[in-house]
């Protein structure tokens, strides 16, 4: 499984985050990394957690100002980038260009929707993943798995319809080693978390409970 | 073969075209349809002109101050409309939406998009048909089908794989009639005009010799 | 005093609200005017209310799809229109290109804002009046002029401050006479309205209502 | 004069840039600064040169994916920031929200914006400064102060007369030291550069020229 965990604009400290994330990908065999702000991106890369944009604009070098350039991101140790985070919508045209981008880049690609059928639209863009965000369920402590689990099943089974390639995540509401197992068992290859571990009082403890189960 | 005229924001006069667009529709196998403003489509459709909207947003029912619902559109006599124009693109979600809504409004769907992976993401939203326009030949007076073969052909197997059921037309520089022959040689099942019919002097004889080879 | 009855995408008609609107109008000192959709422009005008859109776009004449322009909203009888409405914000640039080419179509002009620093930099642009709308207070039923009386002075300052000849209406919350005086005993030249006439059972009677106590 | 230097998403080394910024501002009269991509603020702030961010949203912390929260701009090292230019703009509400996001960050900002009445609007958000830049001059190299002398005194009037204490900056064009002095003799306090210094092949040298004659 792999564990996203999106750092938003939290005010939480992204290195300790990040050296939690290092050090719980080392002791397990879940694939355990962490989506900081763009400002922060180097120095949480420079913990040596795996680390990923939030973001990445559907644009090239050249007059853009206040844009989030791939290669940018991938100079400051991105690895991969989120594209089209339900806080973050893009025009289709835009995913599109942005994952042309983040390729380009040479960034791994998750593709974010709400549903279904925005999966496949996603899907059928060539990212390496997407992963379905019920909005609803964001940020309720509601785990999609539990609340929703034919969205996931259902998102899995659009994906693969266009493009056996591309792999699911799922994200919302995913707190609790059981939820990542769930989202597992629904044919996720991995979740999407943010609060559950960015807030956490002892991120590592957080994590090391999420990844228990796996 | 389909040919949708778009008035776009022209200064041309909607009623008269849309006369044109009644009697060559009439007068020919090919199904013949006009797109004009919002604040035009009641008075199109009073001529008995097939009338589509070129827009309408992800909206229903509500408190939304100058938006396009598309229960107005269909009541002021549009059968169908445009979505995600290259002129008017629209969010990934939003498209999804706004599908949403012209289907619950009984209105056909046409989404446009700007090359076949963006077709074939179109696809996956489930609208009637898909319309592909490479922005970089709109109003070039260059047809798709003689600049870019390829992207006709490649967004027709591109909406084919994802779902069989849904329609590809295409736009951008179709001006003649062996234009349109082109395009239907390509896979395409109907082709968007605009300029060329909305800003002739005689739409009616622009638009016969738009369907007269077919 | 102005009263401005936004109809947004309600599921009223369009028409006997219009009716109520001009009958009031004429049997009472205030000015009553209505804002339909764009679709329902024409029907609305013909029933001789003053008639207002309620977006245009910052465009002219030209390749624009799905967008409003001034010309046809002003061809199908709008005399005035609202510009940036909270359900409907738009750029810092294209407030002050839609004000620009609703003044080059004869339509009067009312520029939404938040608070009273926007109320002063809409004002800036040179619109016919301004209107200061706290996107907490719509939809509630609490008048602005009652809830933050302080916004409406501040407002009417901002505005002064900048240019002298705009005028500022207020909205949100408004639905008695007596919300109307309040606001006009703060500065107000006008309210703009919506849910409280616009899905009254009787329109009629709720607009002479709102304009008894002028 | 205020020298701001933006470095866009141009392929140049951010860094060296840099320095030559701070290495000019030490040895003149004029204030020189550099505003990079947000990915490289704080490998820029440690050569020690003034750095400004390209753009901050109009949030607080929180649940925000793929935005720039001034805080984080601040605590990687950036001391102001742009806000709404003309590659970035913004809704209007959002101007203002940045400029507050900006301002409890402890930032310093410039508001861009694109003619006389805009800036009006601008510095009624209350910011520390305002920047006129033609959009069609931008890339251009023929400078603002040549090819509209008239828009900047313009915006100058038009900021003093809504805020006394708002600063005017001008840009768009600006590649010589004559360039600069010309638009600080139409009532610049500063100017906005890009490609002239970020795509020099001596960016010492190249700011060197254009603060000589200061």
């Amino acid at each position: 499984m792999f564990v996203l965990v999106n750092l938003k604009t939290y005010p939480c400290d992204p290195v300790a985050v990040a050296e939690a994330v290092r050090d719980v990908n080392e002791s397990t065999d879940a694939r355990v990394a962490v989506a900081p702000q763009a400002a922060h991106l180097e120095r949480v890369a420079e913990t040596g957690a795996e680390t990923w944009a939030q973001h990445v604009d559907p644009i090239d070098y050249g007059s853009n100002t206040g844009h989030t350039l791939a290669e940018s991101v991938a100079e400051a140790g991105a690895v991969g980038t989120l594209i089209n985070h339900s806080e973050q919508r893009l025009k289709l045209a835009d995913v599109d260009g942005a994952v042309e981008a983040a390729e380009r880049a040479g960034l791994e690609t998750v593709v974010c929707a709400n549903n279904p059928a925005q999966i496949g639209a996603a899907a059928a863009l060539g990212p390496d993943a997407v992963a379905v965000e019920p909005p609803e369920l964001i940020g309720t402590g509601t785990p999609v798995s539990q609340a929703d689990p034919d969205i996931v099943e259902d998102a899995v089974e659009a994906a693969q319809a266009v493009d056996a390639d591309v792999s699911v995540l799922c994200g919302a509401g995913i707190s609790t080693g059981d939820d990542v197992v769930a989202a597992g068992d629904l044919g996720s290859e991995g979740v999407l978390l943010a609060s559950g571990v960015a807030k956490a009082d002892d991120p590592t403890a957080a994590l090391e409970d999420l990844v228990a189960p796996l």
